[in-house]
């Protein structure tokens, strides 16, 4: 009998660290993309099929549990017998940037939506799977969660979004506790700068200085790095950030 | 004319610490207290009273706009002219300590909800007439928030719970850094041990040794000195915890 | 027969946090201040007599052990049967704020001497006083630090200060995991602004706005509540900033 | 004209990650050992070789300025014209577990001069060297130190050693926000277990669960990953610890 094949999963995928961890992932996995809208994982399933690699574009809302449950089945029709390696939390909550008094209640649940309360949902239908995959996945099955400065850092008008990456934070701790003796390796990394992506190109980021905003391929490096490192040196948390940046 | 009067308002009071947080107040100031059931109050009304202090107690559900509203609409009644001199956040999220696999979504919500939502509206309701405070407060105006261990190590099994204190703390500084500036202290304690309540008589905690629990005048003096503190040297944040307790 | 008597012991004594807490001590307590050199106490003990209360100084260098020695036999003959209640420890190193590579070894060993090898002496001395004055003490017997912002942060060109901060903040840290259980008290404050002495006067600092810059005064009421705190809530680690202080 | 050749240096080489590390560089570099006695690199270097890597062993005290002036006019003979990429500094200071009061003043210098003392030599002697390969060096020149659980965390009865290993992380702290912007990477790694060595076979750590030591190897790991980050995307600090490792 053939030996099992493996697959990774990427949650939140766009121009920037989604889209760069899945190509890096691909060279080793199929991987499976989840995203609201089809447009922003179509070019990345093109491109790493441009590479040789397998990708598969699936249309879910992590915040839904509905969705992503039909995702998972999705999956096992699109992967039979394949068993879940790495899963790659990169979904961000909303974002609002304002004086505490302007802040609607609407602000706060969004980014606790985006950020937790998603994060809940998909830990609990991969977590599962990560456990099957313990004896046999090539590397320790892993979880990591794409954290930011405001994961550990509750800046002025910065609150909301804090709220919800700070309980991000906690609660991939409090898994990478729970799970890690258990061989399914947790962790969280902080994504201390600007990201360099289309969006970002104008921005004036460490006075315009060449790599002073993060590279994607970079962080899919880290990530690359975490999932293979062996079970007797589990990272629960890595820091990224250009050299330039103040910190 | 009479100088302003000022009132402190001590949201969450049971036996422990929001009830010693109120006596301790109401040796200077009328002091206000909302729980979600008279029950939770009437016996400390009565004890501020028969000590000569001032007390007026509010069914309010702090988690809920209108009833947290028309709590203050009572207080502008009961306590006409008088001014916020110190807001104590003393509410807790619902605790669930359960292997990730077995919570609910309803157990994170329970959590977040009850912390960081609740939180968020009262310091909404609040912030602004501590900000009204501050050219003649007695002491710098103050909001004190409540934390615990798990505000800080997300321990197994502790996830939703901890997520719900971590967002808390976060959404803490960034208030304590947004209004520090504008004369409000905001401050958070993390209350690190058992609390010697009622409740928990019977519970062996370290080994059962003479004050190897908190006792709540103890966190109520830590409160009434953080009010008390000059603008010159606020503490964003302080630890208590039984001299015996492990850390 | 009378009851045992206690005094104070500041160590470091200058125009700011030394001088401050002395006076604040010496409301409850004899006062004795160690410096190395009279004109730095000289002042500071008339002050205190001037106010009533009793203060001793003593000429010695922390870090000597044999200064120190000397030190407490002359403590034993000036308040002979007066046991040790409270030992604030407020000494600095050396501070040199330059380029790494322009740092000289010296630089280096004129932080750890007098932060982290003078506390170490001064620790050696004091804990086993403190010990014996558990059973009586007004307040549990304290020993108190006074760190900086350099205690937790390694910002550029400040290496050497903080390796010798960093260093007495650890051992610190691990006396109070110890002598805690034993029923002493080991505080560590995090000094996070310019204090607000004759030497800092012309500092632009905070844009020079009132209250800027700390009040010797309000660390003394700081440490003050540190040591009369309770021994079931015991503080380990409190910051001290003002209110417009950027964090 | 040839291109340039670039070495690694590994200081503090005996049976566990120093070892490791080096026959890890020497996988892409010509490797310089540093140990106090040829035994502690003599096997390495013979391992090295064996797997057709360049090895040179030099007898050295790290803490010294004087032999370790001299160790750098060995290389410079040994490998002429070629540059630094990167350095490790894998010494460790004296180490003394007691109850303080049993503790000497030689036990606290031990761990400070094996430890921050020793480092500050270390890094005055490489970083001129790793800012002279910033604009060749295959990848970030690199600084890379050896931390422990106590560089986080002052337990009880390890006072000595967690003030070494602190003051160390301080000053590595600090030199990554001088020398970052400049080029160069200084990384800190925080190595939270025991490490699977000769020495260490016996012991009963983690219930002698499989794995539960961490591998000296992937300690090496970590480090080349460290080395070959881009430079938009540094880490500071890293955390290695098995996956069975309480924290």
């Amino acid at each position: 009998m053939a030996s099992k094949s493996f697959y990774a999963l990427v949650a939140g995928v766009g121009a920037g660290t989604g889209r760069a961890t899945a190509l890096r992932f691909a060279q080793k996995y199929p991987v499976v993309l989840l995203a609201r809208r089809p447009e922003s994982y179509e070019q990345v399933v093109a491109d790493i099929k441009k590479e040789g690699g397998h990708a598969v574009g699936i249309t879910a809302d992590v915040a839904d549990p509905s969705t992503l449950k039909a995702a998972f089945e999705s999956i096992s029709k699109e992967l039979p017998g394949s068993q879940l390696a790495a899963a790659v939390y990169n979904v961000n909550g909303g974002f609002a940037k304002k004086p505490f008094l302007d802040l609607s209640i609407e602000d706060l649940d969004s980014s606790i939506d985006g950020t937790v309360r998603a994060f809940f949902h998909f830990a609990q239908a991969t977590l599962p799977l990560l456990l099957d995959s313990v004896p046999n996945s090539p590397h320790p099955p892993t979880l990591i969660i794409t954290g930011a400065t405001a994961s550990i850092k509750g800046s002025a008008e910065f609150g909301s979004f804090a709220a919800g990456k700070w309980a991000l934070r906690a609660l991939g701790q409090s898994l990478a506790r729970e799970f890690g003796p258990k061989g399914v390796h947790v962790a969280h990394a902080i994504i201390d700068g600007v990201i360099d992506i289309p969006r970002t190109k104008q921005w004036a980021v460490n006075g315009g200085v060449e790599d002073g905003k993060i590279k994607p391929e970079a962080i899919a490096d880290a990530y690359w790095y975490l999932h293979t490192q062996h079970r007797s040196a589990f990272t629960q948390e890595i820091d990224l950030r250009p050299f330039v940046e103040k910190f």
